[in-house]
């Protein structure tokens, strides 16, 4: 039997990403193929509601693949909060409403196949760099996502890396203007009241007529309007620095960037692009360090939380 | 033969610091007791002088201990420069005028053992995680040295980690001030034009009579002095950050802190857990990420260079 044999005749894994309002399953084969796709609302009431909307999405995803749970050979979970990846426990998902939760074993007896926890952003790192290594050679990665907040993974060695607790990349709430606004996490400034999405809209409400998200904010600076290309351009200096501190601190290869705000696309990338040539400058080091090619957008189409989690679940099953 | 035995019989290492200005140089029995050390000017105008020097210093080491070059199993050799570990080949090292440089195999030759070849301050990390590790189990740690310039080094899941081309840590020149001081990169408002030794002499020169250095600034803020106190909570201001920056991004259980600026002591120290407290303020993230015990002083006769170079020699003999 060659390796591609092997993968394909890997068993039926499924990827799950658990969000604080809604959840997608992706049930793939060993060759990373698309069986089935399921999405719905995320039922966060409680424990035993979460366990059955989340139930319900895994059985229809199986049964529009002509499967059933025992062809299952793993389940791989993310969730946005903390977890301890080798027990399955959840210890703080503050939008699912779970404190030291077993959430493995409990997804485990509903669905009726091993389950595998881990953080989201975690997970979306280990799916994006199987994206990127099924294109290029690669080993070391950060992953990074600006959305609803802003955080970045890490796959070093080609291996996932957590951190001490599992919160390596955490980085949206770290200090960049210590006397700026006030963020959901009790702090001031920190990068996430700058380049999240509702930080984006915050901004471009103030110049641009309402409603105003942050995809309107970028469309109205592509079409030069001041105030949103000053918005555009504030946002982007502080993405830019963010990027020189991750390959500075991390040295990798490469930075995939995705999450909602990156589905701007050009619009998005091109002015942090603009402010990396501007940090280049005059500085040999950067115009090593901080080439182009180092950043790469993540089509808004592939889901990296989904496919990390189905990588998680095809690591645990031996070839 | 217990495993303490085993350890006793592996065989001698040596540990070698090239730095920009001074060679250190320590010879190490297999239980991490020093043997013998040496200390000379770096002779860096040519290679031929640098091997020379170098080798004038290993030798002086050995004779101390009574040793012969056959008895050393293993070199292992710190500069400051970008070098490719696995060839022992030196990319670039400005401070030591070489490019392109096989300086494994030259001191091998010049000096009668198998020589490994790595960055400095990539050693060092090695070598303060084993100095931490000694006292307590730890896994992640990374080693924050400020002196003349600013880097980190990362011990990660207990083996060194180097990035893509080796330059994971080369913290020194994020910019922190886009509109700062200018920098010997070329780049403006680097984190090593605020908290680097001369940076700091530099800001206490306005405040203080010459000639001024970082120690002197310290001692100043310490005794009261509003001008050089000024200067100190700035730097400690950035320090920080730098802090918090790390422990987002890599999630270490410790970072040891050294270098010729942290040699203050508590002076440097304070101020820095007096500015991470004003971070954690309102913020119950904070409260669990940035607590004071995360930082560790390395105590300032503990040479992180030449133990990490020794232990780097270490790793390279089977037990």
């Amino acid at each position: 039997m060659t390796v591609a044999d092997a993968r394909v005749k890997r068993p039926v894994t499924i990827g799950l990403d658990i969000g604080g309002t809604k959840t997608a399953v992706l049930v793939a084969d060993g060759a990373q193929r698309v069986l089935a796709q399921a999405r719905g609302a995320t039922q966060a009431d409680t424990p035993a509601a979460l366990l059955a909307a989340t139930r319900r999405l895994v059985c229809d995803a199986l049964a529009a693949a002509g499967l059933t749970a025992a062809q299952v050979a793993a389940i791989g979970v993310g969730v946005p909060g903390q977890v301890n990846a080798d027990s399955g426990e959840v210890l703080l998902a503050v939008n699912l409403n779970l404190t030291n939760y077993p959430l493995g074993s409990a997804l485990a007896e509903a669905c009726g196949a091993p389950c595998l926890v881990e953080n989201d952003a975690r997970l979306a790192a280990v799916g994006a760099y199987a994206w990127l290594a099924a294109r290029q050679p690669v080993r070391h990665v950060a992953y990074l996502s600006v959305g609803t907040g802003i955080s970045a993974g890490f796959v070093l060695d080609g291996a996932l890396y957590r951190g001490a607790h599992g919160l390596a990349g955490e980085i949206g709430h770290v200090v960049v203007e210590p006397d700026g606004a006030r963020c959901g996490c009790g702090a001031r400034g920190c990068l996430e009241t700058i380049v999240s999405g509702p930080a984006i809209a915050r901004q471009g409400a103030a110049v641009l007529p309402p409603p105003c998200t942050a995809a309107d904010v970028y469309a109205a600076a592509r079409q030069g309007h001041p105030g949103a290309q000053a918005v555009v351009q504030r946002v982007s200096g502080y993405l830019a620095r963010a990027i020189q501190w991750l390959l500075m601190t991390t040295d990798v290869e490469k930075i995939v960037i995705g999450g909602g705000v990156a589905g701007a696309g050009a619009a998005f990338l091109d002015p942090i692009l603009h402010e990396l040539a501007r940090l280049r400058g005059h500085s040999p080091l950067f115009q090593t360090m901080l080439r182009d090619d180092k950043l790469v957008l993540l089509p808004p189409d592939y889901n990296a939380g989904t496919w990390g989690a189905v990588r998680l679940a095809q690591q645990a099953i031996p070839l």
